[in-house]
């Protein structure tokens, strides 16, 4: 072993063939020039880009933790490790599916209905980071035009793995929103492959019709960040999940009344609640996906947090008015629901909509909670209201506050049609535009319900049932699924 | 229902009218230009300066995570609810009440002592981004010179909303600090409506003074993050209300004794200090409000990083000397002490000066606990150690500690009068500037702290008493106020 | 006190000797020039770099409150305010002898073993941001040549105060590996020293040879973001400690059985586990220390990504097989190997690579808990299985899936020798890179352990013993080291 300590200084000629991460343009043979360079300029645009958009998909990784929590701390604690589980292997099983498939069949260059081009393993030809020829017409600092067959998301400018892994956390969220529903009484496996195939073929092929320049997109129905393409599309698969499992063992009485489970941790949804929040601020505000002069995306985080703090005064009023005592867990998911609800119209609406499209998603909730009890639809932590209905509403409310100024300035993102051609935003009246919300909702809403009971059922029929056994759901998954008790240090209160 | 598959190539004519994100200047008619236009870089450098406010700003929003559960984590399992209720609409509250009103009273122009311009809904002239004349000259980028109603805020270059959320954040932490001190006693809906009236009103007057160009700004008074702006301010205004509600019952014995209250989850409490001392890397460093060069945000991260893992440790060396143990709860608020007598001199200060005012902001919470207990002044979570104290010691130390050569070269933060100018950093001895601080200090207070007695005597005429009954406070104010415990799934140790 | 409400117009004269935040070159007497400046562009790509950099950082730190949640969570709630403790004092020494001691030993100007240059409290000469000779002739904005004694890491432009708090969250992360694999037994005190130690003078001598131009780069040894230098020297270190120490009284039967010691939260170790994914995003991305195109960025995130997702389900497999139950625990550790393995070669593989080692990772990591068991050394939280034997595993892995033309662009992270020259990414053949990677792998493992085994030995010997006593053992650390619980609301299930 005789390390060289100095190396010899003739090392430098071979620098030459390094590209810096500093630097991608070679100007070793010139002296450094008093002005700067087109090339190096937009490598300045595209880091600033490359950068927002990750960092906001950190954030939205990170509602994962905030899924994981707000689900086992409203459920109880004999199925928290359960809950963890299944919260934590989900985004591990989209990122598979989502890699292999699904961001193929949603961005892949094909028809109006589904991506036929580069689908497997994000494998297709792409020069990312570069603009597509209708935008780089319009970007000062474009300096090569894009070519290659996920032409959809050729509006931002930001390299191909980047862009995968921004779509990749959202579909994660769309499947985490399932976990709360079924909570409590499902299989682990079978939860497992519902969303590895929810992941693969399902969000991607209505996301597909939105954001990658399908026949939605081209009628010029718009969802800025997802209420629609995410929650909604989360909340259907949740819905069928729930009709095939039934509801949880004591939920609803014989004696035709409900009872409420309380759930084991309010420490735990409380910080989860927080998480999301803090996790929305990359979900809406990332889906610029680039920072331009700054006032799309700080536009974009105000009205997000106003519908937020509104939606949490709101459901808080009427959880008071309604129980007579301000419930934690009803303000939560008013918070909840106004972030759903904010998540489709925040680029396309003023700050004052955004307020009242919070206030009223903040009442729909409780009364959205209070319906599907009446339904016997058991929803353990209120996923249906919070993100089917307020997914519905809000994807809805972009038609009802539609704002064409704030729209063709902020929201400016302008998606591609099947051909590459930009579909600008739709100089149209309130009632133009929430008509095409409306197909919108209705088409995705039935396609998601119908596929999902069609793979609930064939999981059911192939793997034997979807359900543990009476006693299981008794004596608590933890025990059942994996062999481990959540907090085996404490004593339960209630042998149940 | 007939989507247009292939939306028609003419379409692409009406690109022009849109603003993409990744461009504000048209050049569609251009080739692609050899040389960058300033307008364009400019775009870039706002870019830049508006991700880092809205990413530090997403920072000190999580921190409504961390007081939350330092909050509930120092106080008894029956109060969790009620604890994690508070913190969570707190900053709805806040949201709603800096939007409405506080915002414009801070920084509408005016005259020294508030703002009288754009004061409602944020809803002003301005026309940022753009810089103040006074900076803009200075900026090699400036294209566009401002003009608005907050003119205070003229210096740094991003979009309003994004000022206006980064200092929402700062005006949400003040309320959240009175929340600890008066917790485990009070009615949810008086601390609901006392904080509302801080942040609408209390707040943004002394914040005026000081950050909205107001005649402390003027005197030369410097506060560079909030240790008096935010910290002692929340400070204030929990004495206020220690004095108004009084111990909670069996803290302070017949016998004269202190009978401590231990806290009912260590984990919460380690876990919320963590996520404020991150957190704090929003606080400080954000509050440059633009990244310049780098310079300023490196040091300014690193003096408050400094402050407080010296501050840990001295707090440890000296709880370890006092109370023979090194007590966890003791390292936490030394920790937390040190951020906050950081907060206000960090770019003031040389990295060696942060050590020394971290090791005394260690030593002093200890003493600081130990002597609110002697006045029998009962303050769960130690917010008065912590923020009061610190807060003003930091206020000081930036006097005691200031260093002329970082404050013109870090700090760099003119602050402008009511009348648009820059005001300069002012190459003071020590005795000076401490003497000014000094006049802030006992300004601020006095104001904020009467104004606060008033309010909390008011709430209590109006509402009745702000002070659960005996029995509530027994039992806890989960079931009393909310109707739910926090942990229903486990046994309780003591019946109390 | 007189107030100046109207500072006087003249004010403005005085304007000129401020270094505004937004703007360093002084432009006051032109006119908006047309075109930008070199420098002004130049600052600009400095402020986007130093962004990435402190934001990565603060991930990074955050994994702190991961592992203090990972192992608090593993561990039995008698002792968690113990480990909570460690975990948070950790960070406050290691900022502390980083500062004093390691940043110079690391990174200052010296032989191939060890810096030699300014040495103490980070205060050698330095002129940052500022790029070294090599890279600054490829840099199309530079405008500063590096001129200092950190030569070694002249390969990034940013402040050097950006430079050291991202090396010294690093640092920190080795010291916290070594918490787990003593808890539950060790002193309080026995631990701050030893990490003190660590950080001080282990881990920056290792460190210097790899990041620090030393032999092992001139070897051209590569580790990207550190499965060496952080994690198998914190698992060396973590391995010496554990066998001076012994197993946990009850771990191994006389019987020769092992005794499974259930961790007392769930939810806190697969919240720890996220907030360390979380992290690992700045850890490994973060390593680029610049933005670039942003190309490297978005790779490196996305094999991080890929290899935990793949890792977490190959551990799901094999622990499903081998115990019968799909074990959270297991599927945690699983996540953690799969990041730690990809640690080193995240830069330099593709992404099928990544997703490759993170399967290997996984099954890896459940062999390897059982492994250690065997051996009968104790490790509470399988720090051993994870950092070390995956820390090594993922350095192989770096020349087992080498790719020139992925090492050659996107790692593009040259370091430079004791002279200042670069030293390229060798274009060698699989073989030779994992002969070079083995050869680093056995000398630091080597020293790291010797040096550890005598540290500990040392403490003993000072301190009387580094093992709190049996009756401390069994009733816990947290009131025999310091004198609180972590839960005194709750009812314990056993008492042990």
């Amino acid at each position: 072993m005789k390390p060289r300590f100095k190396p010899v200084p003739g090392l430098l000629k071979f620098v030459g063939v390094l590209a810096l991460t500093t630097a991608t343009t070679m100007l070793a043979q010139d002296a450094a020039p008093a002005v700067p360079k087109m090339g190096d300029v937009s490598n300045l645009r595209i880091g600033l880009d490359t950068v927002w958009v990750l960092v906001t998909a950190m954030l939205v990784f990170w509602m994962n933790a905030g899924f994981a929590l707000v689900e086992s701390g409203l459920c109880r604690a004999k199925n928290t490790t359960n809950i963890l589980a299944k919260n934590f292997i989900v985004f591990a099983a989209s990122t598979l599916s989502y890699w292999a498939i699904g961001w193929g069949l949603m961005f892949g260059d094909g028809n109006g209905f589904v991506g036929t081009s580069g689908l497997w393993f994000v494998s297709g030809a792409d020069n990312s980071p570069a603009l597509g020829a209708a935008y780089a017409a319009m970007n000062p600092f474009s300096t090569e035009t894009y070519s290659g067959v996920y032409g959809a998301i050729n509006w931002t400018a930001v390299p191909l793995w980047a862009k995968f892994f921004f779509q990749l956390v959202f579909a994660g969220t769309a499947a985490t929103i399932v976990s709360g529903a079924v909570a409590e009484r499902i299989k682990f496996g079978a939860f497992l492959v519902f969303s590895f195939l929810l992941v693969a073929l399902i969000y991607p092929v209505t996301g597909h019709w939105i954001w990658g320049g399908g026949w939605l997109a081209v009628a010029n129905f718009r969802d800025f960040a997802g209420s629609t393409v995410v929650h909604s599309v989360g909340g259907w698969a949740a819905l069928a999940g729930v009709i095939v499992l039934g509801p949880r063992l004591g939920k609803f009485g014989k004696d035709g009344k409900v009872h409420p489970i309380p759930g084991h941790s309010m420490t735990s949804a409380a910080l989860g609640v927080l998480i999301l929040w803090l996790g929305w601020f990359g979900f809406n505000p990332g889906s610029t996906m680039g920072v331009g002069d700054g006032k799309a995306i700080s536009h974009v985080l105000v009205t997000t947090n106003t519908a937020a703090a509104v939606a949490s005064i709101t459901s808080l009023i009427t959880a008071w008015t309604l129980l007579k005592k301000p419930d934690l867990s009803m303000i939560l998911n008013g918070c909840l629901a106004g972030l759903v609800a904010i998540t489709a119209p925040c680029a396309f609406v003023t700050v004052t909509s955004s307020a009242i499209i919070g206030a009223i998603a903040g009442v729909l909730v409780v009364f959205a909670v209070i319906f599907f009890d009446k339904l016997k639809l058991d929803d353990p932590v209120g996923a249906l209201a919070v993100h089917l209905c307020n997914g519905v509403f809000g994807t809805l409310a972009l038609g009802l506050f539609y704002n064409y100024d704030i729209a063709s300035t902020i929201a400016a993102l302008p998606p591609v049609g099947a051909d590459g051609a930009v579909i600008p935003a739709a100089n149209w009246g309130v009632m133009q535009q929430t008509m095409v919300q409306l197909k919108g909702i209705v088409s995705v809403g039935a396609v998601v319900f119908v596929l999902s009971m069609i793979f609930w059922y064939v999981i059911k029929l192939v793997f034997g049932g979807i359900r543990v056994s009476p006693e299981e759901e008794i004596e608590g998954l933890d025990i059942g699924e994996h062999g481990n008790e959540a907090y085996p240090d404490f004593q339960a209160a209630h042998k149940s």
